[in-house]
């Protein structure tokens, strides 16, 4: 399950098992990503910043936090499948594209700016 | 690499390397991952919706989408990493979860509603 | 109210009779902000979107999606605020800029494409 | 043009003098407010959580986030519009709610926890 094609194939059988597939269109998946970005947002929002790494790893928090992870994997997964993108590929290719365009020694310890801000 | 667990080392390392780590407290990345979020969403917001999965198999945006869809990914690998969230785990709860919550008999063709509305 | 400097007054007001100002950092009310965008958007999402705009005009939907909205607005503002951001002038500012960046005659019944897909 | 009606009728125009209200159901709208949220998360993503709102005043970084906040005024007000909200109304009625929800003598200087947390 740990594999991105057997969180695909979970959620292709989900969907189908319901006759849900009709309504995972792009769009619509789109926003349903949104939705669980948002309430993973509101788990997070008034964490002082500087505690918030430690405060995550309290239990119940924890938890929480775990499950809304979880929800957006799987709609970002399901989006993926509707959209004929092989996500384990095209993640491998954005960190190999990561890496060099920042390269390390020329960016250490120096956030990148916003794109149109020199 | 298709398992998150690499993809997990992978950005760990990226990071180290640029000695970014420091940067990467939940809520900033919290953000990152809301500013790819709205990138994959500017490519799909004008699409026809009936047509959005045929036009994004188009090799231009399908190349595209891919790339935005793998920035989710990675930012919320991420995430779930300085969370310390076992994301495959908690991917597989959710799964589970969401079959006993939506019993495929019941649901069959029906979208869930929004809670609060009945 | 109806002004956006009388709402901005509000949750001024609002903020510091419970003390609150001090969570109401950029960063912790962007993340607010996009747990209301998050809120919306589930509302929508499984809507069919031919019929959407017909949908939310009942009365149930209609009321909760205007809560959202509303929500949506207060953080914005109060965001703006403390950016020390004169919403309204960078709205006229952005109205006026769109209607140079897209020529009427130009654009008819064309949407705009992606950024940086031809 | 501070007030919001004057913004709904500037985004009606726009949208009706391109055609471009055939784009606009609100789904797509919610996409588009969704990507400028997006776009203004980035702004501020790095950013250290305690020198930001002295960091977005910035002259150039201000006039972005400027830019940015008014993208998401102006879709946040068409998509009301198309949803036929009483933005201000609405906006009015929920301030009044959260004065009553939260009393100001019962949450002073304590942030609101996520619904679910105790």
């Amino acid at each position: 399950m740990s594999q991105l094609s057997e969180i695909r194939d979970a959620m292709r059988e989900f969907a189908d098992a319901r006759d849900w597939a009709r309504f995972h269109d792009p769009k619509s998946l789109m926003l349903a990503l949104t939705g669980e970005v948002g309430e993973l947002a509101e788990l997070l929002q008034w964490l002082p910043a500087d505690e918030a790494a430690t405060l995550v790893r309290d239990p119940a928090l924890n938890q929480r936090v775990g499950e809304e992870l979880a929800d957006i994997l799987l709609y970002l997964v399901r989006l993926a499948d509707v959209c004929d993108v092989d996500l384990a590929q095209a993640a491998l290719e954005k960190v190999t594209a990561a890496g060099t365009r920042y390269p390390a020694q020329e960016v250490q310890g120096v956030a990148p700016r916003p794109r149109g801000l020199t």
